[in-house]
């Protein structure tokens, strides 16, 4: 199942970033939901290079085509394949690593698994993987928003050391997409861009961190205890390419706190039986089910490790040698890993939705 | 699924904090394994409260009894059911949290999720829960250690504030286990010690860090694109009550680090198809597949919700009540979270070593 | 997944014919529902044999204990485990089996798959296995029973030549249970009765037919194209012990018809959406999904394997050698059959009303 | 898991007889299997329809692309992608259909689960649904003849009364694709041949019978007890369109045998450890497990549901109609569903294979 995500809205990707396409085809979405190529389109341009001189140049249209799983723009609880087409034409443009390992990328590993690579970019290791994700998380997306209200936002709240301050219970998607950075703090943003921009200069490349929160999430979402809603969580977003670290609530700030100071105490509700807490550093998560606070994550992405500057490494023969990366490069993954962070949230969320209908059974 | 965990070395869990036992059953073991209870009662001794006077006093013997799947002392590839007793002659202790619900426990949201829930005690979200898990990583550990050598160890590297300096190279597990604390650096051990006996004064509560070690992994473990093998281990340790946090080497560390002094060199190695590297900031996992070095994780684990304190919350009546725990409690969790990180990180390395030998079909 | 069956309903049995004892875990049944043992043993007892002369007469009291998943009687939504404990003290009594490969038993696929087996009895092949099956599924007939009125029957059809003559819409259990060979024409049963008894005395055994009808489904159940109803109950059905053939519907039979013949014609039903067929060749099922008639299927029995007959063998150096097996034997499983046929279509008709409410959430 | 198949070998499929295309994704084949579209094209031109005047006349090309997963020709351990376009242009041909349930047809059940259904042909019941399997098992009848040797040929034994008269160890696949009705007895082919054509005059269809074989299997392929090899074989095979009945071995004709006669007798082997059996009626499986015998089984095909002669029917509003199918049909399923049942059949050895790679861990 190691292309497959989800139990019940399950998701099994497909592509390399070299090859005839990548994709998706998403089992499980329930029938009756309004659903065309339109409701994909916005979320996967999201996630494309190309989009400001920040990001990686590469042009790639991305246009994604439904093969299968509507009629008359409506789902038909078939499963939905789609597909979105490689057009990549510079030949020659990774010769360079054929027999070469780059250092923390998953070229040896590639080849130590399965005794082969297509060393024509990066394979299923690419960032191009994430197209299926993110196409299939714009479904769940729809599904999501129509039958509860939810709401995923992400944003990059840190690159290397510049901390962003933002209104984590009031920021938009218009302010999040309002800079390249997808950093909603304009002053953070502008730090981070000249950041950025000196790292492209010196062949370098920066990390730093994406903060995910949804909304309006309804207790009771998650099942202990190998499908506790935040181990999912943490599951699906650990799989992004570059993904080092993950915290729900308060993470590892909350392991220098005492358990009187970080208890969340629960508050009478509008209903009865919808308390609500004074606090959240639980992240809207207690024993693996949603409390109907907001979810809230935090996700640490390491520098890229595509560099331009020359860098120690061995061939597949194990021999020392020198690599350096040739054409252009992107020095901060951050901006695109928002809307993959939002798809893997939006893919745990539909698929508990979904589980829950069968909990409720004898409601 | 929810109760199941792996996919070919599957472990089911069953059972709660109160009736008649808990355990698990293992699906997919290889035949020909050595097996008895005396290679599963060690673990489930180590994970066992009362051990000391740092830890929770209820005393359970933890006897563990293999029910199936092995004959003459050795595995028959059939499924191995193990079952511990529950014991618990406490009637009444827990009356007083049947309608109430405990801040930061799951007892809202387990009742959220099923409108009902076994108020005497955690239900699923007792530590409790774990003895099927442990159970069952200690047949994956004595699999890995046969199979390839491979040593999972994993101790606490902090509590509260206090940080240990710990030698991860070269800690055992003698000394692990020298101090209760499971921190393996003496000074570190005796200021964790005088915290959590402070704590316990204080009708108050510590979290803190579990630092694991996987030793010896070869290369290739681990399937992207959701099989990754940092994935896996993040959705199952995050799965661990009152995990919050994870990171797999460098971690939240890493992203105020460049690239170029992240990414980690390639040397040659002894053999030309085993290079290693010059430093370890991917943790031993390069595109969600071991590299060959040591795997390194971090799980934050937040002070546990059980404190003596008074606390304000509500009744299942959405009533504004106070309440305060009675009892003993345990008012540090980390040397017993110790034992379960090392068995999440022991059942991934089984399941991915299983996994493995598909791929290698045509090597 | 071997020991694992269904999908949202899913139960894990354990357990061989010798050991400490058989049994399941139950996982993803909804909260809510009352139950105690006193709903699971009737169906063990049904299945146990010893119930008359008829059948096998090895002492086995099968007394089941639920060890978790349920607080003051009812489901809480966690796993439920139950075991029944194993008390066989015949020692030596397979002692000449320890070398040598019974006919048409599994000792010899199993020695050649695992390179091992537990030869006192027929470990995982055994039908004691199905215990906890029919445990499990004694969950699904309350489940089913109480949501919509399910009723699930089944009967032995034909022994040998002996074939009954059964009104599939009329035949009630107190019918079915009237007579030892749990064929409801008295007639025919007792034909069979004769027919197993001079089995018995020439060291033969005897084969048959199971038909069972699932009455009061609901259309719209089943999953296509590989969760299909009817190929769910094959896969489940075929899985038991000496099936060799299944049908649904018209089945073999069916193929000597024209579709003119076959096709079974809607007629307006009570309500405008639920119509009617004037004949049910289909079984109950079209395209997969049930239709809302009877389903109804029949299941091959083979002759049992174990015969006191000398037969011409090998054993495990390869040499011919002459067994006979010792003790008494059972003739004839059919009887005992019933209810093995009736909990797989219990637990496949229970997966698949769960995994129906996530279908239904945009309705 | 409705559009997923096996649990190592993995196929998902997606596709409607109308919209963008039909195909699959298969997941978890090993690397290092040289693999291009040529080895799949054969396969689907045997299973599309309009070969020779006996099958349905709609014209499809049919041509599978190959989308990812293979690198310079060979398999590169990534999910493999394949694609079918769809390119039926006949507008208004399925209008008829737009508000009426045709008998025996999966319109009504599709409607009732789903609430919606794609008329313009019959959606996931389509034969044409089939290809992505047919596409997949092209890939598995690669690896298992790459890896031992294993064969597997199916051919049509019976079309309505007519049985044909094949010697299942000789027959070859030359003598089946022979004649169009991929029966490899001419006598028994002519007169199918002449009773296929009489029942297109007639506006009506027939049913019949496939036996399949797969030849060189060693012993030990299958996992008790929900994986046991016959077990899965049923299932895939019964979720073929108009698959209503199942045998292995001796089937439902064993029924009528005594235990004596139909157990299978050991004889000693070329080598110690690999007996063989002096009959066959196991059908090559024992227990679950394959012992090395050919596997025998034989499918019932029903009658297709499509006939031109007027049949009486419902309407979506429950009203009584008369419904004459428009256009050319296929009066007889059976020679295309040869290579469906060789395409589940291979699926499901496929996936044994690679599981018993673990298995034989230890070994």
């Amino acid at each position: 199942m190691s292309s497959t995500f989800g139990r019940l809205f399950r998701v099994t990707t497909f592509g390399e970033s070299h090859g005839g396409g990548v994709g998706c085809i998403v089992d499980g979405c329930p029938s009756r939901l309004a659903l065309t190529e339109a409701d994909i389109q916005p979320d996967l341009d999201r996630r494309r290079p190309g989009q400001s001189r920040l990001v990686t140049q590469r042009d790639e249209a991305d246009q994604v085509e439904i093969l299968s799983g509507t009629f008359e723009g409506t789902t038909i609880g078939s499963p939905i394949a789609m597909l979105v087409r490689n057009n990549d034409a510079r030949p020659g443009a990774y010769d360079h690593m054929r027999d070469v390992f780059r250092p923390s990328h998953a070229d040896f590993t590639t080849e130590a698994k399965y005794g082969i690579r297509n060393w024509q970019g990066g394979g299923r290791a690419s960032a191009r993987e994430t197209i299926g994700r993110v196409a299939a998380a714009a479904i769940a997306r729809k599904l999501l928003a129509h039958v509860c209200g939810i709401e995923v936002l992400a944003w990059v709240s840190s690159v290397h050391t510049i901390e962003a301050d933002v209104d984590e219970a009031a920021v938009t998607l218009a302010q999040v997409e309002a800079d390249p950075t997808r950093c909603p703090d304009p002053a953070a943003a502008a730090t981070m861009t000249t950041a950025i921009e000196q790292a492209r200069r010196d062949g370098d490349s920066l990390g730093g961190v994406v903060t995910c929160v949804a909304r309006n999430v309804p207790p009771g979402l998650g099942t202990p205890v190998f499908g506790k809603l935040d181990a999912d969580l943490a599951g699906g977003i650990i799989s992004l390419p570059a993904a080092k670290g993950f915290e729900i609530g308060s993470g590892f700030g909350g392991t220098v706190m005492t358990g009187l100071a970080h208890n969340d105490p629960f508050l009478p509700g509008d209903e009865p039986h919808l308390p609500t807490t004074a606090s959240n550093y639980s992240g809207g998560v207690q024993g693996g089910i949603s409390n109907g606070a907001t979810i809230v994550t935090r996700t640490a992405f390491k520098p890229t490790g595509t560099i331009s500057s020359p860098q120690q490494t061995v061939d597949r023969d194990g021999n020392a040698v020198e690599l350096a990366a040739k054409g252009r490069h992107d020095p901060c993954v951050l901006p695109r890993a928002v809307p993959m962070v939002e798809a893997m949230t939006l893919l745990v969320l539909a698929d508990h939705l979904l589980s829950q209908q069968a909990v409720d059974l004898l409601k």
